[in-house]
């Protein structure tokens, strides 16, 4: 067995240098499978021209993940740094609040360079829902809750109805965005985000 | 040529036997592949199962689909009856209706006998942004207008502000609940339904 081969979470006896080549491994491997989307697309992508890409050996990467589906989630979750720790800004303003976020997801979504690799988990997840539940926990979870947590400090403030289910309001707010992204029905741009802001709030406005 | 060959739009030169003949072949090909993907998954569908499932020629699949997945659409197209002529229920009141709208959606995608040909199908279009355009245009678009006209009544009877576009709020409706099932978030049934159809309707609501 190689260093190269140790895996993304090398054992204490292990000594320093493996480590990092370890680390070094696992990052030119994620780094090579986004290219690789980029330029190719999903269903071209394969584990030996992600290996040959990443200059490891297709043995390496079949020890640290099960599937190419694997590879391609963990190298979206590395592109998203935010993972684990997600805050909104908090201006005072509920409503420039929420529209610096949903504005934010918009760019993301219709960034060029993503959305082969944003389109393949999406894929993957209508027939696997095991990745499915680890998008929705690792990556997406996060940023909703952060959202939740915003618009709940809203209600403190008297700028939503305290009878308001945050998590509603979130998929209120989320659902039309990724439902314009995802099925294709119309241009997803920041007048769409404001106008879907604007009338959420509305509805969500003490009575 | 067999008369089995000649496609689904046959030439008048076709006497009426070729021509009953040739939709019954065609609907005996979607038939198959409906079946089969809910059998078996969208994945491990090929032309021909589907050809020997439908007791017809590989060659005759070939003729009149170019892909799987345009076999796939037609198939998901051909089980909406109601494409085309589209009537949302006009009881007087718009919450009652737009609330049955939303739960027979609901009820449509949570149908675990459609899950996996409507999840293939969502899949596809994340890859084949032509049968999206043809998904959008054939499928749903014709549900959005009908929802977008009901909406557009309750705007002349004074339950709906006759500033909101209507476009906008047909995807406000339906955007958390496709969001759901789309990405997994959480469960899909009538309470959610019901709650965002009050959350949304109190933002259109005359000021």
């Amino acid at each position: 067995m190689t260093h190269e081969d140790s895996g993304p979470s090398p054992s204490v006896s292990l000594g320093p240098d493996a480590s990092r080549r370890s680390d070094r491994a696992r990052r030119a491997i994620l780094v090579a499978t986004r290219d690789l989307v980029a330029d190719v697309g999903y269903s071209r992508l394969t584990i030996e021209g992600i290996a040959a890409t990443a200059g490891v050996g297709k043995q390496t990467i079949y020890r640290w993940w099960r599937s190419k589906a694997a590879v391609l989630f963990d190298a979206i979750l590395d592109a998203h740094s935010h993972e684990g720790s997600v805050a909104l800004p908090n201006t005072g303003d509920l409503e420039t609040d929420l529209r610096l976020l949903l504005r934010g997801t918009v760019a993301a979504l219709t960034d060029p360079s993503n959305d082969r690799l944003q389109r393949a988990i999406i894929a993957e997840i209508q027939t696997d829902s095991s990745i499915a539940d680890e998008l929705v926990r690792r990556l997406l979870r996060p940023q909703f809750d952060a959202c939740a947590a915003r618009i709940a400090v809203g209600v403190q403030s008297g700028q939503v109805d305290e009878s308001v289910d945050t998590d509603l309001a979130v998929e209120l707010l989320f659902g039309p965005i990724f439902h314009r992204w995802l099925l294709r029905t119309g241009e997803l741009n920041d007048v769409f985000a404001d106008n879907v802001l604007d009338k959420v709030l509305t509805g969500l406005r003490p009575r």
